[in-house]
């Protein structure tokens, strides 16, 4: 199985449908261009791909899925553009972000207009296959609370960064809402699309979890490990930005005295050298950091992919274990 | 009909749901605290009220809307949260707006927070009255399509800004937008929950948009000459603030060249002395642009009326003639 072309090929099926929802000629002209524009810079369009292979898992066919994969793309880019507010950040996907482009407030309603879009498509999509009350009103909670839980995620993420003692328990916490609640909706929903079983519903519901926080976590690697050729930012920029991940948690706690101050010389601290963020990333192997949030997401990868004992074989099961492998073996 | 006793019982009645989707435990407590922050500073519950209102006007009870209801509130609160980061407004019903307090992310975050729950709250409505699926997507669609009008009405708002020419065409599709878009949702809603026939649903829809544009006509007239005791600002607050409603619009381009340099010299002036705002505001009378503008409202509210004429005759008819009426003869 092949992830990558996988991947291309169900991006490929949900672009067009994605594109249906933000239409170019919709007015004021400025608002969906901002809507549309991290969407044409690029992504994988993982979350789609999860819903329209979850509903093929199932028994359903990727195109019972189509209007709600499309949501959970507009849904992840909704959360991309305001996240990028709050954190500041200007360049995503190569491109400047929203709010640097058009400012703050067309940022905000360009987000709450993507968010107003996942709904109306996700209707549409219950109403194309007749589903039951019961299934559409599920559909709709399952949106409904993956946008909170994310909300929650966020504002802990905010609480964090001021806090110097925060336990490993809390972060897993923050990353299970921030990225787990969605990819868990993404897979949950295509279950419900394809009328899954409950048990199956449960089963992927929590391989969409596990693979989400497992994803965030390989993010946190690459973050600190990443290569610039292939992950777009410079070796150690997690460090450099002060970003409190797993990594830096565990260091901070397991590190003796020395090698923390080594750490805290780079951490946090943009004028960083090469050297000094060189020797940072040899504290974090040296002190077993970088290993142990390694094995802790194949560990979780592992426990995603057993979850799916419950599918028959097929192909979508078999790109199911495949993606699982790749969220934690990816290099980009 | 006592309409302000009409609305503070239809707000009594209402309160405890509305609470009931913000549970005060949730976490993090800074979260719901946002949320909460300008529900509890008060509001009339006007678009609960519209909801339940219609939903009883065609035969329905009060309760059995009165999830969405509370929807609608939690929906205008979120609203006006990223409205007020938006507008850098720092006061809202005599409290400081969320993001003064918490902060332009943490505000960000919680009006994306209603937002969500409104979704949650009306597939909670749908599932307990066994609505059909077609009603049922109706019944999000609504939702999901004023929300986005409002977020096109936002963006035209903060185009007009920038430009001295804005027609009075562009005007009223901007305020039907921002204002109108959810009133509609409002009734329309209550009407769908209600199992109305078409033909009434399309009654209510066109009595909410009306009204909700003449309620904004309306506090642009409060802006301009609503008394501090009453209305919350000092006289002439749109003048000074240089807002461009209707009666700037209208005036710009009938006022003589003299009154409009009278005009001018307060327009925008947040140091204007309170002889000029006076001067100014008496050349918005002289030239009849208060006059325009009031009529126009009270003949929306006409047409508003007129449309409720395929209702049965009822209390709830007979309310919803009465807030017709309120919205543009309040004085706050």
């Amino acid at each position: 199985m092949d992830v990558l072309k996988y991947l291309e090929e169900c991006a490929a099926l949900v672009e067009p449908e994605i594109n249906r929802w933000i239409p170019r000629e919709v007015q004021p002209e400025v608002l969906v261009r901002a809507m549309r524009h991290l969407i044409e810079a690029g992504g994988k369009r993982l979350r789609p791909c999860l819903t329209m292979t979850a509903c093929e898992a199932v028994g359903g066919k990727k195109e019972d899925a189509i209007e709600t994969a499309a949501a959970l793309e507009l849904f992840h880019n909704f959360t991309l553009i305001h996240d990028d507010i709050m954190d500041h950040d200007e360049f995503r996907r190569n491109v400047k972000t929203v709010h640097v482009i058009w400012g703050e407030p067309i940022a905000i309603i360009a987000g709450d207009a993507l968010f107003a879009k996942v709904f109306e498509a996700a209707a549409a999509n219950a109403s194309r296959l007749g589903m039951n009350l019961e299934r559409t009103v599920e559909l709709f909670n399952t949106l409904s609370r993956a946008s909170f839980e994310l909300c929650q995620g966020q504002v802990l993420d905010m609480l964090f960064e001021k806090r110097d003692d925060v336990t490993e328990e809390e972060y897993m916490r923050m990353i299970s809402g921030k990225t787990g609640a969605l990819t868990e909706a993404a897979t949950r929903v295509g279950a419900l699309l394809g009328n899954a079983s409950r048990e199956k519903i449960q089963a992927l519901s929590s391989y969409g979890r596990l693979i989400g926080v497992a994803f965030q976590m390989q993010d946190d690697l690459l973050g600190v490990l990443g290569k610039q050729e292939k992950f777009g930012k410079p070796i150690g920029s997690d460090i450099r930005e002060g970003k409190r991940t797993l990594i830096i948690v565990k260091a901070l706690t397991s590190a003796p005295e020395r090698e923390k101050r080594i750490l805290l010389k780079a951490f946090g601290k943009s004028n960083a050298t090469n050297e000094e963020i060189r020797k940072a990333i040899e504290v974090l192997k040296k002190v077993g950091a970088v290993e142990y949030v390694a094995e802790k997401a194949r560990k979780m990868v592992a426990k995603a992919k057993m979850k799916l004992k419950v599918l028959p074989d097929s192909k979508a099961k078999e790109a199911l274990l495949g993606i699982a492998d790749f969220v934690v073996e990816r290099e980009f």
